[in-house]
């Protein structure tokens, strides 16, 4: 399916990569859901929290130890189809925003801050010179892609290059994060994200389009023809490389990349908003080994998001009504994780406490 | 409506804490809002993270500083109505747990460690002598509450002694913490918490009672049929020292107590599960001044919980079926609420970063 020519972090081919890929096995499930139900309080009643414990001691043993080193990943890359009118915001943003980055002042750079973990900002395919800016990671592909709604957005080559600069961000980053969150910048890249969507769950683009960063009824209207455009290309396609070269971003083909390598790591990832959930569903279609690596941070605005998460199967821990990207609900995300970790880590049992356990009466 | 003999944190009385509570003014919300506007972000796009940003920073000033000092009070009572057969454990836990939280070994105590929060263990009425339990706050009113499906739980001197003990854990203490957590410990006191939200919200008995630590079937209709009881006896009554009498707990109300002191004080607190949503909407309704201090952090699986969110007007951060309580929900807002604060404390404006805004095109 995958060419074999394709080259990942300059030495293995995607297909090396996903082979090397294994499901989770850190720990065993059922000695686990024993260890949860010793612990003292109700079988349960700590609810998805429990999931989420059981879910990161099949990635890094039980007790899973804090997860100190954490990073979220903040690809950048411009789109098209922003000639069409799709974004509230002019295509110049998504370099403005990476010195933004770089320099601690956005969203993420805040958040991240609050919870502990790195950004690392990458340039995967922005249409602007960004060599002179210190901090940025430069993996550029090519400034920006065609415009999808009349044009591939990326030929396969380009691609398979997004995907392995992306991969090589993580696996060449050392010491590798034991979490990491999946963010991105691109204007116009809720049409990309949105056009995925639609080719791969198969849902109609009018139920997928939303408002992105705030367009009003006519850009909503705008943005609904130029996927429509794109996806038709397509033919049916589900074909993850075939969609990104069709209808994809660069940062989005490198987020894949990102999802890829971290499974083969063995590394916990979270998602983020829309744009980074579509990635996350492209990495898993290519590496079904890589969905037990992924949590899902959120639930944004975006309609076609719960398309993404349903596709996955994955419960977003966060229903805000967040709808920025950039890794922000990602980087939410952590401080739950370890609560997780930390519960299931330093809890006293019914036995080792002294505590008694439910009468049966009741 | 209060009686002027009560006395709460032993040198004013509980009419002089309620008039001595002001609406939170640390920052001109118009502005604040200006400046949540100017952030480099889509108007809205941090969606409920903006409103708790606001709220923060009407309690604490714009910038927010970071929330440092952070507790989690978890107050202990038992309830007489346990020997009704309402809940899965015996009412030994209540005390057993006491002992599991000063040592560090409980659900709570592993997730406030993880958000850097203390954890302060207060006996308000637990049927154990805890005398010789270093690390515990001893403010003991009456070993347990009565049987309250066959008499008024507690005396009205028992509920104003039990609420001026609240107020007392946060007032006498020093520092301050910033941020307040509200928990509790009670075996059987979702019964108790059932018929206080069935009495301030109207609702019937059986929209209200859930499993509560996990009773089945039975457990449930018995809980139902002794809330019924309860209620009845306040023929609608809607007084909350009425209530509290009737059908309350001493951590319950201890809890009224430290709400009405954070208030007083301009702490911003955090709602828990059921039972200290129950707490909280009685404060509200001694002084509906304290609802702006009050944050929700999560909604429970206990049907409820959401009546009383609802009759708060609070929209909860979480909704991860947690029945746990203990402050487990509390704790784990804390970083929710810093990520709120440093978004709006550290992000640059549009100007600052020179990025564009909005080409108002689209």
């Amino acid at each position: 399916m995958l060419a074999d020519t394709t080259t990942v972090g300059g030495t293995s081919d995607l297909n090396e990569l996903i082979r090397g890929t294994r499901l989770p096995h850190a720990a065993d499930p059922a000695a686990v859901r024993r260890h949860l139900d010793s612990l003292t309080k109700p079988p349960g009643s700590l609810g998805y929290l429990e999931e989420l414990a059981l879910r990161l001691a099949l990635i890094h043993g039980d007790p899973t130890p804090p997860l100190q080193r954490r990073a979220i990943f903040v690809l950048a890359g411009d789109h098209g189809v922003t000639r069409q009118g799709v974004s509230a915001y002019p295509r110049e943003v998504t370099a403005e925003m990476c010195r933004n980055y770089v320099a601690g002042g956005a969203a993420v750079c805040a958040i991240a801050r609050s919870v502990g973990a790195e950004v690392v900002v990458v340039d995967l395919g922005v249409d602007a010179d960004l060599l002179d800016l210190p901090g940025l990671e430069h993996r550029k592909v090519r400034r920006g892609t065609r415009d999808l709604a009349e044009e591939p957005a990326l030929m396969p080559d380009e691609v398979s290059q997004a995907i392995a600069a992306g991969a090589a961000v993580v696996a060449e980053r050392h010491p590798l994060p034991q979490l990491i969150g999946l963010g991105e910048m691109g204007i116009g890249n809720t049409t990309s994200a949105s056009a995925i969507t639609s080719a791969l769950t198969g849902a109609a683009p009018k139920a997928v389009v939303g408002r992105g960063t705030g367009v009003g009824m006519d850009g909503i209207l705008r943005k609904r023809a130029m996927v429509e455009r794109g996806v038709v290309r397509l033919g049916g396609s589900q074909d993850p490389l075939r969609i990104l070269a069709e209808v994809g971003g660069l940062e989005i083909a490198g987020l894949v990349g990102v999802v890829l390598a971290g499974a083969r790591a063995g590394r916990a990832m979270v998602t983020d908003g829309f744009i980074a959930t579509a990635a996350a569903l492209l990495a898993v279609r290519i590496c079904p080994a890589a969905l037990p690596y992924l949590f899902a941070s959120h639930c944004s605005a975006e309609p076609g998001h719960r398309l993404l998460l349903d596709a996955l199967g994955l419960r977003p821990i966060y229903q805000l009504d967040m709808r920025l990207g950039e890794g922000t609900g990602a980087a939410l995300a952590f401080p739950v994780l370890d609560a997780a970790a930390a519960f299931l880590r330093e809890m006293a049992t019914f036995e080792s406490a002294g505590v008694s356990g439910p009468t049966g009466a009741a």
